[in-house]
């Protein structure tokens, strides 16, 4: 049996995936656990639960209490923040641009369009901020718009979301465990590192 | 002007509440920060939202995923955990005592119902169950019973879920700090607490 990885799911609109994104790789070197970058599409989970917007729009005490709770956290962690002026946005094209990318490319594409959305609030719904984080992450924009939206790349989108449904995913950041153990939230992040390290050591 | 203290809201059909109320008078200790038991009900709160039920029962994936976090937490914290045959249960009696009783007493009450609907998986609705809490406590249940349901008593549980909800509470247990900074959800006791020691430190 091989060692227990960290699935690492996450969705560009998610607000609390900022702060797990810009974090979680340094977690998995500290707990030294193998991370997968698994980007997906929240919305039609959303669908399934008869929302259309954001649950934080949906509810306005939680959702002001979610913005004073990231901003807080942010600071706990050094991480700039800046409210984007709408919210959610349309994170579609980069989820596409990151499932088309690999190892450290879609881990360095993903820092930087999270950045540009909560610490210099853009709005990643515009290809212009989607092609500036591909090439923050080394990457040509071109090249890699062409594979982010050939037939192949937009169905593994579609499957990736139904494969995190299917794992009972309904919020993100998620954390999947050894391929099983779900942990839902930034908060839960160092729980699912400490459950894999234990498994790794047989415990 | 005064110590920041941590005021701990919580309900008896929480089940969350269930390992904060279990241990988070051993954080305000060891944090050396004053602890205010603050009883409410989350009824009224989610029917504004629009929900007549648990949202865990109404979100069927987050709800699986609730109950085995809380067998997880459980196990984390050595506490025993035995899920109840019926969820939500009604906490309005346990609320109605747990507010006439004072200090140490609204703790012990507290704990001691916590622990049978989620340690014994008896029916806080039914009385018994709640004098048997109150003895546990070392109160008497029948002078008990009646100032818990006398009219002042039961005025003040609707004003302090009023107050709750003004005061930005949209879940179960939360934590305000310093009468002002607001923490929602177990895994955020902690950071409650470091917010109010830093609060004292005038940090």
């Amino acid at each position: 049996m091989g060692r227990a990885a960290v699935d690492f799911w996450y969705e560009f609109a998610s607000t609390y995936s900022y702060p797990a994104a810009m974090v979680v790789e340094e977690r998995a070197k500290i707990y030294e656990v193998d991370l997968n970058w698994r980007p997906f599409l929240l919305g039609p989970i959303f669908k399934d639960q008869g929302w259309d917007d954001s649950p934080f729009n949906i509810y306005p005490a939680k959702g002001r209490y979610m913005w004073r709770d990231l901003e807080r956290i942010c600071e706990t962690r050094a991480l700039p923040f800046r409210k984007p002026d709408r919210f959610p946005q349309n994170g579609l094209l980069g989820a596409r641009v990151a499932l088309s990318l690999e190892g450290r490319d879609r881990m360095m594409f993903t820092r930087a369009l999270f950045t540009s959305q909560f610490a210099h609030g853009r709005d990643i719904g515009e290809e212009q901020v989607v092609a500036d984080a591909i090439a923050a992450a080394g990457c040509d924009p071109a090249a890699t718009f062409e594979r982010a939206l050939s037939t192949p790349n937009r169905k593994a989108l579609r499957d990736a979301t139904d494969e995190a449904r299917h794992r009972g995913i309904f919020g993100a950041p998620s954390f999947i465990v050894g391929g099983q153990e779900l942990f839902w939230g930034h908060d839960r992040m160092e729980d699912a590192f400490i459950w894999a390290a234990a498994m790794n050591e047989g415990l």
